[in-house]
């Protein structure tokens, strides 16, 4: 009998596969970072050897060492390009929204910038992670080393439990976890911790999914705003 | 004769000391960077060889140098210390309400949380800074390398003209400077930009300054709002 972790990795495979069949010839894909994202690699680097010509755009240098493995072609995200569609994993997705806490990962940064420079930005989750109400997981806050301290007694003030991670990110910053606990107004969470000198990025991400796939026992649900 | 270069260091001068004359033994004060700032930076050292006990905390690897040199003690900024006085240069100061562009000198994201951090944050300027409208002079902002390219288009939509400088900031990330011409709204314009994933930090410093020491040929005339 399969245990628990299994069963999930099952769901988030199905759910990678199904963003995946999104995928056509000729486009720019972004390619999320995480445990879930690497089914995506793995589902790409499968239709690719099938014949499927893209490029990929790396949010980490994590998925960079992975998708050179799997023979994925890269490229840079320059001003230009339209990414076609992005694939990343998340830690919590609001079920009516599609707001995402997102990041738990330390790559939240590079992954918001391609995820706001898609056109498409598929999300792919088991369904564990569909909730009502954000918040019962902590939101990661990447800040500047410099004055980091300082910068966690503001997100204090918003009414956050803080903790550091013992992780430096791809930028060269620290990650706070920030624990709000239920999140009324994701929106305007967002827009006071955006305000905050010391806040680089937070792993609120808001209206950039366009899709959900959520991987269930009964099946792949896709979930559109 | 002195050439105009003489002069505007003479009314930076007399700017610095007018505001170092506020600091007094025992305070945390927070050190500038640039040309101006280095005038406080003297101001203080001369006050120190007089007796003057403080702690500096220094707003980049730049003036942490020149301070070592100047034998100002330093510190770090933490989370519990209240800075209670910093003291830096600026582009451009609104007479009417304090606001403030600044961080020519690629310092703008520790100058912020600097000022952020401090109880009272002082401005020396020579007269030719204080504007009635900003925007004469371009906003600097400090952009992720990563995708700097896509947020440069993000920032050109909010109705600049943006130029990369050929500079590394101490965060490891790039200056864009960001021409908007004359800024109706800075305050609506620091939140557009504060939004903008891939902008760390930006140049408008808005309800941060809390007096302006403004070296002018009849002497300072301090501003306060």
């Amino acid at each position: 009998m399969p245990d628990q972790r299994d069963e999930l990795d099952g769901l988030k495979r199905i759910a990678a596969e199904s963003a995946v069949a999104q995928v056509a010839s000729g486009m720019m894909v972004g390619l999320g970072t995480g445990s879930t994202a690497e089914f995506a690699l793995l589902a790409l680097a499968r239709r690719i050897r099938e014949g499927l010509r893209i490029t990929g755009v790396p949010t980490s240098e994590q998925t960079v060492a992975r998708a050179r493995e799997l023979a994925i072609p890269l490229t840079e995200l320059d001003g230009k390009g339209v990414i076609d569609i992005a694939i990343d994993g998340a830690d919590e997705v609001d079920r009516n929204t599609l707001n995402v806490i997102k990041g738990r990962g330390g790559a939240l940064l590079r992954e918001k910038i391609v995820a706001q420079a898609s056109a498409r930005f598929l999300l792919i989750i088991d369904q564990t992670k569909v909730v009502n109400v954000l918040g019962a997981k902590p939101v990661p806050v990447e800040v500047t080393q410099f004055g980091w301290k300082a910068t966690a007694r503001r997100i204090e003030d918003l009414g956050a439990k803080t903790e550091r991670r013992e992780f430096i990110t791809d930028g060269g910053n620290y990650i706070l976890d920030c624990d709000f606990g239920p999140i009324q107004s994701p929106a305007s969470l967002a827009s006071d911790l955006d305000q905050i000198v010391g806040v680089v990025e937070h792993g609120l991400f808001i209206g950039l999914a366009t899709e959900v796939h959520v991987g269930r026992a009964e099946g792949v649900r896709v979930l559109t705003r």
